[in-house]
């Protein structure tokens, strides 16, 4: 254990008073384990140890954690987690263990998201013009940048995988003129969804589906998934593609909005047993390779938007802890911790480049794609 | 034949007066075939055989040659060529091969290239930033557009590997203050852009260095390669990781811009024999995981310039047949047809999105990337 902190600028203390000064560093956190078994936890298995520990209360963290994760990172960047030993323990996300995986997570109930989302509950990386622009503005900016990267035109057909509680298909129906076919499999966020959609007067213009991506039919003019690919798992990349090149009309085009990774890694393997069963960020090259070209679907557009994803997380992780009190009465204390510490784990993901966001877009040969992208800008 | 051509507007005439009416469109081109042995060849193999034989001039064309080759392509869009063949008789380009390769295109003569390029000599895809704009304007559009996405600072010290005649080298030393060493195996290119460095008074802060990408060192800000990884082909892709790692800082940043494919496909066989030998146009697939995984840098941005192509080749199409006579006083008529079938045949390869052209902005995680793009569109 000594051996792995080394360099790190935290101290640990331990449950008799010993303390462990680490490095020679000035401290910026103090850790404290409470129990000899959560020390053996944390030295068979330091990422689902520290976390579960943290969660039980069984370890705390004095100072700031966000930086303390920052540097534990930066320090481990070197240090891929076994990408074969998840490869080995993966279990495909079939039919079933999928909705089981969206529904352990995106069911939580719609007044816990709310305690801490933007209004509209978009539950992904925001897009902020710059960095002062606030949460429920950037997350308005990011439905606006991906409706203007899909160059969508009124009457249009689109189809969503993957929509969240609505917030995109429900903007590009008001704002321009398309009509929408959603898919999810969260019943939460359908029901959710479905009920913004009549309030507001759109429910002849987009239909929420609560259904698998792979039972997608029909042809539309765009494709679009924000948020979703990672929950896909790799061993769908090709039924997905078949997907999109099924649903895809002569002229189609699509976006892909997505965390993703430089190279393959496992996910840290406490937020995949706690937090997000089944998910896996691919690379770039995973994408391109198993989604789009067996397609033969052109890439048109990758932007990474990875620090926006970092703000996003900061924003989200400063309204959560103001409602903290309220997610405790809702659940508990230790789902307070664990929530925490995966809201600050992935900020620092994404500050540390440790997580990419891609968005990319697509298109068939055919397509008149737009001449340059300024467009994007005016 | 028959049955290749079905569905093709074209007709085809044999030396005899033979006519074969292959399709029940309006034709748009007609094919003569002069004599038994050319029609022999088109049926055996028939890229090379419609090349040699149009340059050599025992099949004529009479009609539009863009828009015969463009509802070729369209045709057979879904009919790959052969990739399997292409890897069974692939050459390797070691640093021996690699300098004849690009002997035989680039070493052609300053001064055929001058009289069809832009006064500049760029040789890759332009940067219109309107359809209207012109070629000269375009190319320095480009030079800018690929500065920016590096976002380049005075002071700062950039490698390019692959520098054609200097332009980029030259512009990014003058406008944007940094020292450059461009690396490049053609000797005439070479010999050229020291000659327009040391007339600009730019060789303090230009170094042409005639020799291969392989052999780069020094630790850099930035890394740029504008069209020379279509001729580096695939068993090299990590040996140019490896370049691009060690010689770029911890900060450091990069562009790729170069041909690319939808799915890994053989090239043109009769351009890869004839005009390009060695080349190989890699998928985006191909290139993240290659070159950039292995060296685990960050894709921050990918442009799909592929309609830039197509209007950079008519503009050269245009002035190559301008100065037609010119170019067959310095080599002769054969050459003439071969280079107009080249020209029109890639133009086509681009409207028909047979080919793509990426332009890829990566960086190492530590580097700071700029928070939008909207700086490049101002």
């Amino acid at each position: 254990m000594r051996e792995r902190l080394r360099g790190i600028p935290l101290r640990v203390t331990l449950w008799d008073g010993t303390s462990i000064g680490l490095a020679d560093v000035p401290e910026t956190a103090e850790v404290v384990v409470k129990d000899r078994r959560t020390l053996l936890a944390l030295v068979r298995d330091p990422a689902v140890g520290f976390g579960d520990a943290y969660a039980g209360g069984r370890l705390a963290v004095h100072g700031d954690l966000v930086r303390l994760l920052e540097a534990i990172y930066r320090h481990w960047e070197g240090t891929p987690a076994s990408l074969a030993r998840e490869k080995r323990r993966w279990l495909p996300n079939d039919l079933r263990r999928a909705r089981e995986n969206i529904h352990y997570h995106y069911d939580l109930g719609n007044d816990f998201y709310r305690l801490w989302l933007d209004e509209q509950l978009v539950y992904t990386c925001a897009y902020f013009p710059t960095a002062q622009t606030g949460l429920e503005a950037a997350q308005v900016a990011k439905l606006e940048h991906v409706c203007r990267k899909l160059a969508l035109r009124p009457g249009e057909n689109v189809v969503e995988a993957g929509c969240g509680w609505g917030a995109l298909a429900l903007h590009m129906a008001r704002h321009h003129g398309v009509r929408v076919r959603a898919f999810n499999i969260s019943t939460e966020q359908v029901r959710y969804a479905r009920e913004r959609a009549r309030q507001e007067g759109l429910s002849d213009r987009v239909e929420f589906v609560e259904d698998d991506y792979r039972n997608i039919h029909g042809r539309y003019d765009a494709f679009v998934s924000v948020g979703m690919l990672e929950h896909v798992g790799p061993e769908n990349y090709r039924a997905l593609g078949s997907v999109i090149d099924g649903s895809l009309a002569r002229h189609g085009r699509g976006l892909l909005h997505f965390i993703g990774r430089d190279r393959p890694r496992a996910l840290n393997p406490w937020i995949r047993k706690r937090i997000f069963p089944g998910a896996y960020p691919p690379t770039l090259g995973e994408v391109t390779r198993e989604v789009l070209e067996p397609a033969s679907l052109s890439v048109v557009d990758v932007e990474n938007l990875r620090r926006h994803y970092a703000l996003t997380l900061t924003h989200w992780r400063e309204r959560f802890e103001k409602a903290a009190h309220s997610v405790a009465e809702m659940f508990d204390e230790s789902f307070v911790r664990a929530w925490r510490l995966y809201l600050a784990g992935s900020e620092v993901s994404f500050t540390t480049s440790y997580l990419q966001l891609f968005q990319l877009t697509f298109a068939r040969g055919a397509t008149e794609t737009p001449w340059t992208r300024a467009e994007l800008y005016r």
